[in-house]
């Protein structure tokens, strides 16, 4: 087994709109020593932003834990919003039994809570946004200063090939093509978990029945989270599970080794037309411009799965 | 002549980039007892914010005024940043000898004080925008509220025929496109004044030399100020003065019969097409869109400028 | 009054969509000494291809006229199809008793008429599109050649200012916005009548009144035309009486000092955007690209109707 | 071997830009009994439509075939010519020596010939298009009717995932996206070789090594236009071989087997953005729009190349 020794943990602020593997990548973070959240900020996106927060307060609850949430954008920049309950059903996160939370958010905005949190430990901290990027871009264009002075932003969107709420774009990106452009285009590093890997993680039976045969309470809620996001990718894609795209990003904080990455120039399609929120990938490089991401291709599945059932086992 | 009881005055913040015509805004407004100015913000746009902020400092001296000054947004949303150097020259204010300011901006961000002012001040505060509506946009993303607690934003953009920073649009518009639809689409109270009506004010030499013949340093500096800014619209509209774009604004505040008003929906081409940053009046009504702005149509000039000499005369 | 002295006629092609104002250009044309018709090309338009040719062939029909009538596109190049039934009524030409035309159309396609007649007479035919450019176009592109053998397009479309059909755009130009720019950036020597200037020319009851008082067949059928259009514009601006767009063009062919033109470049909008199918003309030459286009400003509107007058009365 | 017992050989226009691989269509197509090929029509494209066509010339030449040639578009609909000599060389079919041609194309436009042949044959004819789709486009818009006549276009173009001149789109369809618009609305039955399918083929020296060992001149020609085309690939891709995109075509509609088809919705992105000309393909069904199209997938290669050899192998 793969051992990090840790000196000092990698700050992150986790960015999201759980969702069920918003709530996955939330668990496997707060249970990596190798990680140090220093908070969670929540967007708009699969639900509104007061169920997003709620869900997020919800994760902490059962989790036990303690790190702060902080409530930020309940729309797109410039665009409508678009959200995704056939996936992830009414609350946003339907499947288990979903406890009432015991405490609520921080006061702050989530964006200010980026800027603050950014400009006190320059060079530090790694955003990782797994929904919608408006409080990254927000944050952007409010502080100058933050591109140069976040260690990089590890994402979860986008997709060199298919996309998922369009056939162009997926569905984070889609939410606010104008933000991803402001991330895209900020010069800040980037690292891209689009469709094209995580659909390689469909969460099997077999990987379900792993998650539930630790039992906890944390692994029962894990598997009843997989079991209800089976039912969209079983109907759209025909797999037998879903894949956890948001882990991706947290396990590849933990554990890079498990991912093959390619740099390449990503441009957001901002227009209205069909590839609207489309990330371009410039996989071949055609365009002569710089890379501006490192974009995920391939995830070794099998020990992903290893350190998830790993990471979720440390709860109780 | 018209005279208005003040019985309290009206809550503004300017929000500016200065600008000769801003500088005139910012002297008429600071002039006149039927408002109170909360604030003055700075934006980029005819040159960058930090110059637009130094030239909000400069004019504050030269006005011996104490309102603060919040340095806003350095660059558009999503776009590249234009500017107008040709027009405003490269301090953005070129022509009177400016003063070294001897006190600075405040330390908040431009944003957090629209957004501050407007809540604690439910349905009080007037924005004036006479700049590219990034910080506006901004505020309003950040704070959901503020849409509602704001009394009414007066901006000085766009134009209901001819543009003049591309045929079709309008320079502050241009700035940034998608704040402003984020503006427009607001829901928020809105009066524009566009080109059509503020193309009907050119300071002309004998508007000028009433202002000179006041004989005190802010008549002469407001007259240096209109010698200058002539130059451009010289060259290019051939006209024998230039037009006080952003005081319309100001004089609508304080004497609205000056104006004559049309209600219409207005769009924001947020293309990248020949119209972009265009405002697309439905002057016809033949969107059977409801109007969302009311727009400037007519101005009575000569009562324009006797409000201007007026209150610039009450200055040392 | 003025006499121009006639050598030899100049060759036009009148490609339209009658509709009413196209009736009385044709019929304007047909009794012009000034001009020799060649031909009357059909296009889908205010109403569908079929009854544009069908109205074109009543018209020939009222006039007793013997010009070729030649069917041709029946839909835009790459957008859907509009229509203009709410303007011209459910045959396209609403108003007065269209007789049964003895005569049909040509077998040859307009497109091929007008390649070949163009390419027979290098350097002596105008085209007079007075509806959608899809004609014209598909003629530029499948004869290369073309562009330098017309003597060049005057043609009624689009607007300096405001637009009809949608706030920023005319109907012909709307109609197929990319064959508008296909004929704006051909090269051709362009002469445009937009709705600025056509907008002029509303047919009072007073002037309607003139043609009626002809005494004549053709002279009620114009006045029974204008008693039915005015119904539209009524409703949607207030004016009381119909504007005669189309005959204008015809005019300007025949008495060119009626109209006061203006040199500048103008660009077709064809993004999917508010501001689709507008005709972005640079007035003010900010973009500094060279004119391509004749723009008529003003017309004398007064000689505008003592032309129609006296022309319509040379029909029995 | 797979045999055919073609009873009527199906009647086909190859609409091409030779172009390397649009030669060994041609050769492909003219060599297979199982196709007529009632004529070959030539578009600008890899080179202008100058070159094309006197290349199409040079291929009947090197085959000593009889089938007619005729000149089509010079340019796309609406935007500006690219093409492609970095690709194929400053004649468009560098690498072999080019005999002069004897005889010339025939005086018709190739439009003109595309209209007249299907509609004199309805139902029967299969268009073949290989390079931009500007001739086709034509065709459908002068003649409403082909859509009904035409059996089919199967076409070379596009792409399912990556693109090849751009990030998203491949050579062909940015040519003239109007025109690839134009087809994929027209209703017709589709059949579409995308570089997802075509990229499988790459001609390994091993495989140019059985083409040259034919010890024919055009088993030679071939081979030497393969060793030319190698070159790009081999410094973008680095692959060691070119592959022969349009071939594809032709051997689909000799060999239905050797491919693995799709049926899905295609759109064509007409946009500015920076997917323009893509072929977004609708993969995964969400959009809920009925499939126009069959797109290939997968290409048994060692079959494809078995039948060029064979193929090729009948000419002299």
């Amino acid at each position: 087994m793969y051992t990090s020794r840790v000196l000092s943990p990698r700050k992150i602020i986790l960015d999201c709109d759980p969702g069920h593997d918003d709530a996955i990548a939330m668990m496997l973070a707060l249970a990596s020593p190798e990680l140090s959240v220093l908070g969670v900020t929540t967007v708009y996106g699969n639900v509104g932003v007061d169920k997003t927060t709620r869900n997020a307060l919800v994760v902490r609850e059962v989790l036990q834990a303690t790190v702060p949430v902080y409530r930020g954008a309940d729309r797109p920049l410039v665009r409508d919003r678009i959200s995704a309950e056939a996936v992830h059903g009414e609350s946003g996160l339907d499947g288990p039994h979903l406890p009432e939370p015991t405490r609520s958010e921080e006061e702050f905005h989530a964006v200010r809570f980026i800027v603050d949190t950014v400009m006190a430990n320059p060079g530090e901290v790694t955003l990782v946004p797994t929904g919608s990027l408006t409080n990254v871009a927000l944050a952007l264009r409010l502080e100058p200063r933050l591109a140069e002075n976040v260690r990089g932003i590890v994402l979860m969107g986008g997709s060199v090939d298919l996309g998922n709420w369009t056939p162009a774009a997926e569905f984070n990106i889609l939410c606010d093509p104008e933000a991803a452009r402001i991330v895209f285009e900020s010069g800040v590093k980037l690292t891209m978990f689009g469709l094209n890997a995580t659909h390689q993680t469909p969460a099997s039976p077999e990987r379900v029945a792993r998650l539930r045969a630790l039992g906890t309470t944390v692994g029962a809620f894990t598997a009843d989270l997989l079991d209800f996001f089976r039912g969209h990718h079983e109907e759209r894609y025909g797999w037998n599970g879903a894949p956890i795209h948001d882990a991706c990003v947290v396990a590849y904080l933990v554990r890079p080794d498990l991912f093959e990455m390619k740099s390449m120039y990503v441009e957001i399609d901002t227009t209205n037309g069909p590839s609207a929120g489309r990330t371009v990938c410039d996989f071949w490089r055609v365009t002569g411009k710089a890379p501006n991401a490192d974009v995920a291709m391939n995830i070794d599945v099998n020990g992903f799965y290893d350190l998830l059932v790993e990471r979720v086992g440390t709860y109780a």
